[in-house]
């Protein structure tokens, strides 16, 4: 039996948190003490684990004592804030926020992907953007099979993204559209009941929005491919909690879509739904509360050079893979270092 | 003042139907007498025309007796019936199904892009498909300017493309999903209430579903380039009725994205919506009942060949400029031939 591992979990009544807890307990993660943590606002909530309730404590500096692993999921100030106090405790930090993920000193990990980055780390390890998270578990394999050359996305993402609130806005906005009452907007900037809208992170001078950019430059860091071309389109759409992703990629060399789904048919942490009889595909629904990333609709980009193109659409859930799912298999990792 | 024409609708009741009436209203089409044709099932029903209502009639294939443009919008197989018919009597049959669209002798027609092609027609225009109409109108200039070499778009299309029984859908799904029900699936394969799955057109053998087929096949006609590059993801979204469209070009010469916001901004049929400060772009629900197409997001492809990619977002009525109103300009092309 493995070692038991006293974890704290920051952030933990928010919707990444909440999802750490299930998968903790759904992957039988062999959890010592459990510390929760959270804003003083949250603090004295209770939250069930394994049958039994726990109280949420407000984090200080001092809350990390005799922490092996903090999984941290409340945001980029927060962790920039408390993480120095966790390390320097002992603990071994998962930071589910974008503070450090592009640190060069910090590994930014999908484990199907680049579970050997984690070995250098110092502290502390960065969970990725979920989009990239969906998409590296997927591309990886084909990476390695015919090195991708080039990416080209455009997603279809979930309320989830922007919290338990936007996901709460998403139905409250329905209800009242639906009811023939004008839609409330409070936590995102744009009616997202019935409608899409591009991401709204903000639009650097490069043209693209701040998640856009987050997904080319942790796509390459995970990749240790600092050069590889991306073209990312970042859209919200309104569903409650899996992104979904359109990919058209080209290789160095030649693969077929049959060769493609022969791969991705064994690849880790990846589930084929490629049924064009059925016309059966990836949906975002079907991937909710999934551990899997699910894949279809892979077949030839006769846009591309000939040979080297692959068309394929993804859907994974954002608060697993994107988030709590990824994050405890970085923790089990650790676990087995 | 222009000569009257005498118009018959066919499919009058239908999604695409009413939205032929309210825009031959709105564009103060010169209509003569008005003939409202549909199945014998909707003979009798009543619809308003400027202020008056006009009964429905069973269309026969004696219909089309005096009138001069009659516009299709019942289905393939209600076209290939009663087209000929109203040829013979003497219209001009502007058929919005798939019936005709890729017969060469047939001119496939967005007056934005192709007008000079109706001059050969033989009694039937046809009216593209709501994607390719909506995407067409926006890259011609871009592709008159820097010859548009490849496209790769993914769509955000509503339920209106599947009509009005699709859009009644949504609303009962999204429904019954809030009170805790299940949703039940009548029109659509899938469930479209928080949620988006692949066009439900059949897959070809090629891989592609029967709209991103008619996509790269009507572009190819309608732009007169038979070889143009596209690579098109048709993907349905919980939307009602306008289409938006991610879509990346590559350009045989250099274009910057201030030059395409240049063109774009004068061109017809083309709405700039496109202020990175406040991250507003094109949203389904402000390019629904609007005759523009709304166009931006407008930014290089860093990914593409240096200076020859550029990246934008499209948003336009799926029954206006998809369907209804592209009919309704063709007409009024025809009476200024």
């Amino acid at each position: 039996m493995k070692a038991m591992k006293n974890i704290a979990v920051l952030g933990a009544t928010g919707a990444v948190g909440i999802e750490v807890l299930h998968t903790l307990e759904r992957r039988n993660f062999p959890v010592g003490r459990l510390k929760l943590l959270a804003s003083s606002r949250s603090a004295g909530k209770k939250l069930r684990f394994k049958g039994k309730l726990v109280a949420v404590e407000a984090v200080t500096p001092d809350s990390f004592q005799d922490v092996q692993i903090a999984i941290f999921s409340a945001g980029a100030s927060r962790s920039l804030e408390f993480a120095p106090h966790a390390v320097k405790a002992g603990a071994v930090v998962i930071d589910n926020s974008s503070a450090y993920r592009m640190d060069p000193q910090i590994p930014l990990v999908v484990p199907e992907v680049n579970s050997g980055d984690m070995r250098k780390h110092k502290g502390i390890i960065a969970n990725p953007n979920c989009t990239a998270a969906i998409m590296a578990v997927v591309l990886w394999p084909i990476h390695q099979a015919a090195k991708i050359e080039r990416i080209v996305v455009s997603t279809y993402q979930a309320a989830s993204g922007a919290g338990a609130k936007a996901m709460q806005e998403l139905e409250e906005q329905s209800r009242d559209i639906l009811a023939g009452r004008a839609a409330k907007k409070e936590v995102l900037p744009h009616q997202i009941a019935f409608n899409v809208f591009s991401h709204n992170a903000e639009i650097a001078d490069n043209g693209y929005n701040g998640e856009e950019n987050k997904v080319v430059q942790e796509m390459r860091k995970m990749f240790h491919e600092p050069q590889l071309k991306i073209c990312a389109t970042c859209i919200r759409v309104p569903v409650m909690r899996a992104h979904s992703e359109s990919i058209v990629i080209e290789t160095g060399r030649k693969l077929s879509p049959e060769e493609a789904v022969k791969i991705l048919g064994k690849a880790p942490g990846v589930r084929l739904v490629n049924d064009p009889r059925n016309n059966y595909f990836p949906m975002p629904i079907e991937a909710s509360g999934e551990f899997d990333v699910l894949v279809g609709r892979i077949r030839r980009d006769f846009s591309a050079r000939e040979g080297h193109g692959l068309a394929l659409f993804v859907s994974g859930d954002q608060l697993l893979k994107g988030a709590a799912l990824n994050a405890v298999q970085i923790a089990e990792s650790l676990a087995d270092l």
